[in-house]
């Protein structure tokens, strides 16, 4: 079988162990590495407490190659003060000595239950049992994939090809993330390879764009962790002349990485605690598109909307209600809404729709939220999921 | 017993009726009716769609005089177009024509489902029924909390004396409500009768700042309806001299008033939607107290934490994230946390704290907890309650 995980590009070696940071004895720790030292580029959280992992991370991003990722989840290693941040640095250090090269050159991240300090014992035992297992076996893709995951249910990557001036280039990807999923970065954590070659400064912009158009625009119940993180590796081995300016080549890459992030997002909302459907609200008509992006996420956000699409019930008036609620402009005369391509009120009344109709369309496991506000030209989107009572046990059982 | 009803204050009369609106034939009008005239007051809704009622009761607000308010459950009247507005006016001229009034005199409210038409037929019966029915009798004045309840499991009302210049002044109230509550208003229907004599323009600001401080800061779950609508009758009946200025007598009233909404709100929010517990969040130490308001929110409606409360599990570090997401300004390194007196968050850092006794504290029906920003002097406030599965069913299962 083709290898489509982690390290199916060029220049990737992976592995995946359990460390006994988690109690069930499920996969904790990963190592992501580029031998021959990637160009980077990462987004985090734009909480203003972030976790120790984060901290690290952002300085080690300067370094002008990294050569690895180190990860570890059952533990969030935030609000852990000055001890959280040496092991956060401590675990650079130990990937850094497996792989010969300095601290600074690695980079961390970290998931799970936020205030406790780390088992710095396992994972050191962690790193040091995942060191000799890296290779670039599709197996050791799937670890790591598996090693990121919290109360995911389902494995998540996604992988795309692509010519640039006749070379093929590969991207691919995994992600981890279930719930506390919000808006601006809703990765949880996010990590890319791809053998592609390209200037850090491009990288970095490639990333922003791609996330800013799929991850971040997916709300699960809108709030967004200390720990957030994704991370781009680009190891440059595909063989074409680098991508150094905004030209054909780069929107190509940069077409590949956003659909490619899209493929994770519906993966993500599918799995997302406790849900069976996901949907996309599109805003048009709008004043400005901050202001259809703020009328879309309303809707994605809001409790009695998501509950409805559980029970299946095309409940359009409270898409209305959170439309209207949402501070944005509209003209209640002419504001109108879609079920995919069923009318359900428009020009500010109700129509005369089959309710069985909207009912089926509701209850798929995905659909598409039209609405229109009639005061602009302006358009965006969010997507969101249904809230079920398993979110509900689930979230109140997590042991803190 | 003594009367504690809206018809306590002297000059009030009430009713409540099953006119058919709601199939289950539990009461769904209700006539709250001052037959001198009274001076009124009203807060509405800021969402910027809203019920025909609301859109009606803002022009009658204008008369001198209100001599009465009709209210109807079950069904919203809202997103209805002209018919409705047609239909929520002709409540208004069949409740003036039983009491002898013109229809600009009198007030409307309505709550229940958006997007479908009023049952008119039915409404006019109900009316018609519950006119001879008025009276000052307790009784009567519980048949109109009834009738103006829809998820609620509990009939919610509150009751205050005070003395203004050596005479007797009594307040009463009720409010519905029990989902789709949220900030400015979240009201969604209340009613509040004095014997006070007050002028309009102090009764107004009376109202805003009651309200401001007590419903206005309660999310059950951040929305806010098309339909809610806060109403102040004042019969000046009493027998003190009228307050027509910002002195002593104000303060009094004002004090009265805050305090019985505020029990109001405590009835509303463990009565909420599958709740079991409410909590209050305190902000402390902001740099402003808008910044000390929009923390507590954050905390108060982020469902991860809504639901650590409804399990029991002190999950402190999704309080810290939530405040980290709210946007407003904090110090990573002095930031705190404590729920009732325990210290759980101290300068950035986790405490020593016994986790049964955190357990206990937030396993309450009430509790409170603090959140020190360490930037500057200002504070502020927000109710909130937990997320059961139990919401999640209601709001699944509500027919549309």
């Amino acid at each position: 079988m083709k290898n489509d995980s982690v390290t199916a590009p060029q220049g990737f070696w992976a592995a995946g162990v359990a460390s006994g940071v988690k109690v069930s004895g499920k996969p904790d720790l990963g190592l992501l590495v580029c031998p021959t030292g990637a160009t980077a580029a990462a987004v985090f959280t734009t909480n203003k407490i972030v976790s120790a992992a984060v901290q690290v991370s952002r300085e080690c991003l300067k370094s002008r190659k990294v050569y690895g990722v180190v990860v570890n989840s059952g533990n969030a290693n935030a609000c852990t003060g000055k001890l959280g941040l040496a092991n956060a640095r401590r675990m650079c250090e130990l990937t850094a000595g497996h792989l010969g090269v300095e601290p600074r050159e690695v980079l961390v991240a970290s998931t799970g239950i936020i205030g406790h300090q780390l088992p710095m014992e396992k994972v050191t035992r962690g790193i040091a049992a995942a060191a000799p297992l890296l290779s670039d076996s599709q197996e050791s893709g799937l670890a790591f994939c598996r090693a990121i995951m919290t109360t995911d249910t389902k494995l998540k990557k996604a992988y795309r090809e692509l010519r640039i001036e006749r070379t093929a280039v590969t991207i691919a990807g995994t992600v981890k993330g279930a719930g506390m999923i919000g808006p601006n970065l809703a990765t949880t954590l996010l990590f890319l390879t791809t053998d592609a070659a390209i200037s850090k400064s491009l990288l970095g912009t490639a990333l922003k764009e791609a996330v800013g158009d799929s991850l971040n625009r997916l709300t699960v119940d809108g709030h967004q962790s200390t720990n957030d993180t994704g991370i781009l590796l680009a190891s440059g081995l595909a063989g074409h002349p680098p991508i150094t300016s905004p030209s054909r080549p780069y929107e190509q890459f940069l077409k590949a990485l956003t659909e490619l992030c899209t493929d994770l997002v519906h993966q993500m909302a599918l799995d997302a605690e406790g849900a069976t459907r996901m949907f996309q609200v599109v805003v048009k008509g709008a004043a400005t598109k901050a202001q259809a992006v703020q009328a879309a996420r309303a809707v994605a956000d809001y409790p009695l909307f998501k509950c409805a699409v559980h029970g299946g019930d095309p409940n359009w008036g409270r898409i209305i209600c959170a439309v209207g609620s949402s501070g944005v402009q509209l003209d209640p005369a002419k504001v109108s809404c879609k079920l995919d391509d069923l009318y359900v009120f428009r020009n500010g009344a109700t129509t005369d729709f089959k309710a069985k109709e909207a009912s089926r369309i509701i209850s798929q496991r995905q659909f598409v939220i039209t609405v229109h506000l009639g005061v602009g030209r302006d358009s965006g989107f969010y997507y969101g999921c249904d809230l079920s009572a398993e979110y509900v046990r689930i979230n109140a059982d997590y042991h803190t």
